[in-house]
């Protein structure tokens, strides 16, 4: 087509490449934008700006939210004696929505990778090991993915961590509420079988 | 939870309301956008400032688009014989991917309703009768939703444009290319059936 791509189209690509989103979800997306000017997009544009201007790396903890330190860390009600190691931002987000824990966090910003060339070093593991010999923090919870790569990172952590005084832990292993056996794998009903307990 | 909304939950809550999305894909899309801010988040932001500010509808068609007249009315090489009737701005973005039509718009912004109490007025009718009157106009395509609604706006358009010396034609209505029969509903095999043409 000869058209020119105008803002509106430009809008329109950027928030395809969204994960979870396509060309037919963000064409919808933008319309719904567009023919709701007043009430939706130039609050949107506001929300985006203040998030791309404040948005960083929590200096403490790691992951990325507003201001120096982050909520969570400059909470003073959460418990300073234990430590949750997650891979990720999303995995501190979907920590925080179980609304459980209300302990601190260790954000690593990925796993080890000899593939990907990611060390000790790049996933602050020397930080995770100097926050964790402060006499306060007990336990150190080892929050990682249940697959091979999160499982060597927890096994070099669990090492850099040997030498200080604290419990380390890692999430137990089973069966997930509302799961059904018929559709598990054999290495979750393996570990659920294992880790079995009394009733 | 005891913890305050940041800007990045704002964000979410905002994107989640938007159609097709909800709040596990509004999340994944902001944890995408936080993770590669310098990348993604700065140029998101200034591309929907941008449509903030400069979307409008079109003074002569009736679209949203960017600037006083949109890029179709403004464009040279249209053919101006020819007006296209759309519901909404949606729909003239559907014609205009399918890259077949050459012509001109007109939105109508709505459909007739008697139960939203949206009259003729409402939908820049009075508007259409006038562009249609320019000697140059030769047809007006009705291309509105082969709904009730769609198709009682389209008889009043029809009737309102009764004295002006134009052609009126409506798409044609049949099997969908790449549809089943088995899967089509009884409405449209007898009005492919009726409208069948010779191989």
């Amino acid at each position: 087509m000869a058209r020119e791509q105008t803002e509106i189209d430009t809008l329109i690509t950027m928030l395809a490449k969204l994960p979870g989103l396509g060309p037919r979800s963000a064409r919808r997306a933008v319309l719904h934008l567009v023919r709701r000017r007043e009430h939706l997009l130039a609050p949107l544009s506001e929300a985006l700006v203040a998030v791309a201007e404040k948005a960083r790396p929590c200096a403490r903890c790691g992951t990325i939210d507003i201001g120096e330190i982050c909520p969570i860390c400059a909470d003073p009600a959460r418990d300073d004696s234990i430590l949750c190691v997650v891979e990720d931002v999303g995995d501190l987000w979907a920590m925080e929505r179980s609304g459980f824990y209300r302990g601190r966090y260790h954000v690593l910003g990925g796993v080890l990778s000899a593939l990907d060339g990611i060390g000790p070093e790049a996933l602050r593991i020397p930080d995770l090991a100097a926050r964790a010999a402060v006499p306060e923090v007990r336990e150190v919870i080892l929050a990682l993915n249940a697959t091979v790569d999160g499982q060597t990172t927890a096994h070099v952590i669990a090492e850099a961590l040997a030498g200080a005084d604290v419990s380390i832990t890692t999430l137990a292993k089973g069966v997930p509420v509302g799961g059904e056996l018929d559709y598990l794998d054999d290495g979750t009903i393996s570990a659920a079988l294992s880790a079995r307990r009394a009733v």
